[in-house]
């Protein structure tokens, strides 16, 4: 399954809960690890389970066109359409924050294409971000296997010089300078609340 | 178009923005007023654009089977189905306080039925409120076209009380005693937002 785009569409594991996720996100990746997508899954189950925090992937907007009923079955949309999402893919809380943030994966070694960001959720990020929302980016660079945090406020300034048309990407370096390294651990795979209790504590630094 | 149980799907108002929302919403309810899921549109729109809280409704969940590509055109799902939501309806910030709720309408001119409530989402809205989100029910009363806010804190009682089977109900006498009458005014039309600063002020001279 594709977007428009021809980006593919890996469906909402998160929602449907299928069993073969690991299997199909292998299989959409190719990654040495998990899907980023599938390791905050399971993170997110972690901390729902141990009521760490709660954390959810917003479901693929779609706008339904037509539904069937056949008899003695379930409804069936056969006829629907991808929307463009008007916000980030994951929000939610962790003790009393409200938490904001897009995971994105690329193939590239050195850096991150902005291409990646799409301005409406740039946009949505900054109004969070303006709420005094936790508001951040999860990086991880398939080939080194790597997952940094970058927080929205640093995420910011590059962004700017995207648009301003000086540099069309983030380094690996300018993200190591200026996010937060999650290295993989047993349980949850990826703890990005760590992460998180470090940019909280950095940011009310900052603002004292 | 209708939900396996019947009830009617209303689509993502919210999302889609459409420009006949507001003649299928009468379609769809009846009510004199706008629906409640208009009317919280609008004003959710009205907090965005004025930079007050940024709040939206969750897309509906689907689970896409199969899609398929017409030549030259978009992408079509043409095999999808209604999945059961895990969370509530409605999350986002305001002014730093995470903000989760579930918007219900009855008919019903002198109780509202707790059968309107699903299981899994009250348990959503109770791990939020453990997580110190602001966490409550917007119900809006058709035949009294009158909307009140009630805390999750308050409605906790009533639900337990359900589950013991004592009673199946909140009277409109316990919502309007354990909860914030919503006048409609001009603009936005639903203001809600005073309502969850009286409660957030509550909240916190309870936890003094």
């Amino acid at each position: 399954m594709n977007y428009p785009n021809g980006r593919p569409f890996k469906g909402n594991k998160t929602q449907v809960g299928r069993t073969n996720t690991t299997q199909s996100s292998n299989i959409n990746y190719g990654g040495r690890g998990m899907s980023l997508e599938k390791d905050i899954e399971l993170s997110n189950k972690y901390y729902l389970d141990n009521e760490i925090a709660v954390i959810h992937k917003k479901p693929t907007p779609v706008q339904i066109v037509n539904v069937h009923y056949p008899m003695r079955s379930k409804a069936v949309i056969n006829e629907a359409y991808f929307r463009t999402p008007s916000t980030t893919d994951y929000n939610g809380i962790y003790n009393g924050y409200y938490l904001d943030f897009e995971a994105k994966e690329t193939k590239n070694k050195t850096s991150f294409p902005l291409s990646n960001m799409h301005k409406h959720q740039v946009k949505h990020m900054d109004a969070c971000f303006n709420q005094n929302g936790v508001v951040f980016l999860l990086i991880r660079f398939k080939t080194l296997d790597e997952v940094y945090l970058l927080p929205y406020a640093n995420f910011k300034y590059f962004w700017e010089r995207y648009l301003n048309g000086i540099k069309k990407s983030i380094t690996v370096e300018e993200i190591k300078k200026n996010g937060y390294y999650i290295p993989y651990q047993y349980q949850p795979r990826l703890n990005y609340i760590n992460a998180v209790d470090k940019l909280i504590l950095d940011e009310s630094e900052d603002r004292v």
